[in-house]
């Protein structure tokens, strides 16, 4: 009798584990939602102060990250150097708004965002601007980080 | 000594694992990268055939699969028929090729490929195009498939 309680008691733990595993993946890979979406929020707010070094808080430190526009750039330090020239002033970085998020996991530790973007901005500034973007981000110990963005403007 | 040459056995085989398994994986991403690269080149191939239909293989054949250009079209269908609308002869096909592949794994099961397009034209096919593109591939039972596809024209 007791082998047969343990044997039942082993079949419920593997059934409960089969439910509950994909049950906490899919909790996982909503939090991991929740925190890429934040990462692009801090990153509209931070180029809304008008703070350029604390947007580029959202992409990796590193040589291989990489931003496509109608060039390729290699390395963050490149890249901010990028948007320093070209939003050199706050009238040339206006207000900025991201919408239509579309939110990917690629397995546990990548995730594609496909966006649009927004730039009101005045006369001065170059006028209001907008486009597409995909998003590659890459869990990094800090948090989710952008390790490519392609950038297409309308 | 039974027991003494069994744990020896034990720790070499654990040790020949720990090896083993990195540069299995080291392999196994080659091979990946290999695969990757001979899907982009079969696209090469039956996009200057003139085969539309083919060059779509490489694409994932899914209402999920992504195309950006200055907008975004989803669904493999919707895709193949823009392709057969915009390039709607051999003309306008011209001849393609692609340069300076750039193929990295996301994990096991997803990889992005950064590359350039090249296409030689003759004037009724609308002259020489070239540009920049990002494309996310995804382990599919039949092999590697691209579900998100980012061009931008130069």
């Amino acid at each position: 009798m007791r082998r047969i309680g343990a044997t039942i008691f082993t079949c419920a733990l593997f059934s409960l584990m089969a439910v509950a595993q994909p049950i906490a993946s899919a909790q996982s890979a909503q939090s991991d939602k929740d925190a890429i979406n934040k990462v692009l929020h801090d990153q509209e707010m931070a180029w809304n102060k008008g703070d350029i070094d604390d947007f580029m808080r959202g992409y990796k430190d590193s040589p291989d990250t990489t931003f496509i526009g109608k060039t390729i750039a290699h390395g963050y330090q490149p890249i901010l150097q990028r948007y320093k020239t070209a939003y050199a002033n706050l009238d040339a970085m206006g207000k900025l708004s991201f919408s239509e998020l579309d939110v990917r996991m690629l397995g546990p530790d990548h995730a594609v965002v496909i966006g649009k973007y927004h730039l009101i901005r005045n006369v001065a500034g170059g006028g209001d601007a907008s486009g597409v973007y995909s998003l590659i981000l890459e869990r990094e110990p800090e948090g989710w980080r952008i390790i490519v963005d392609h950038t297409t403007a309308n």
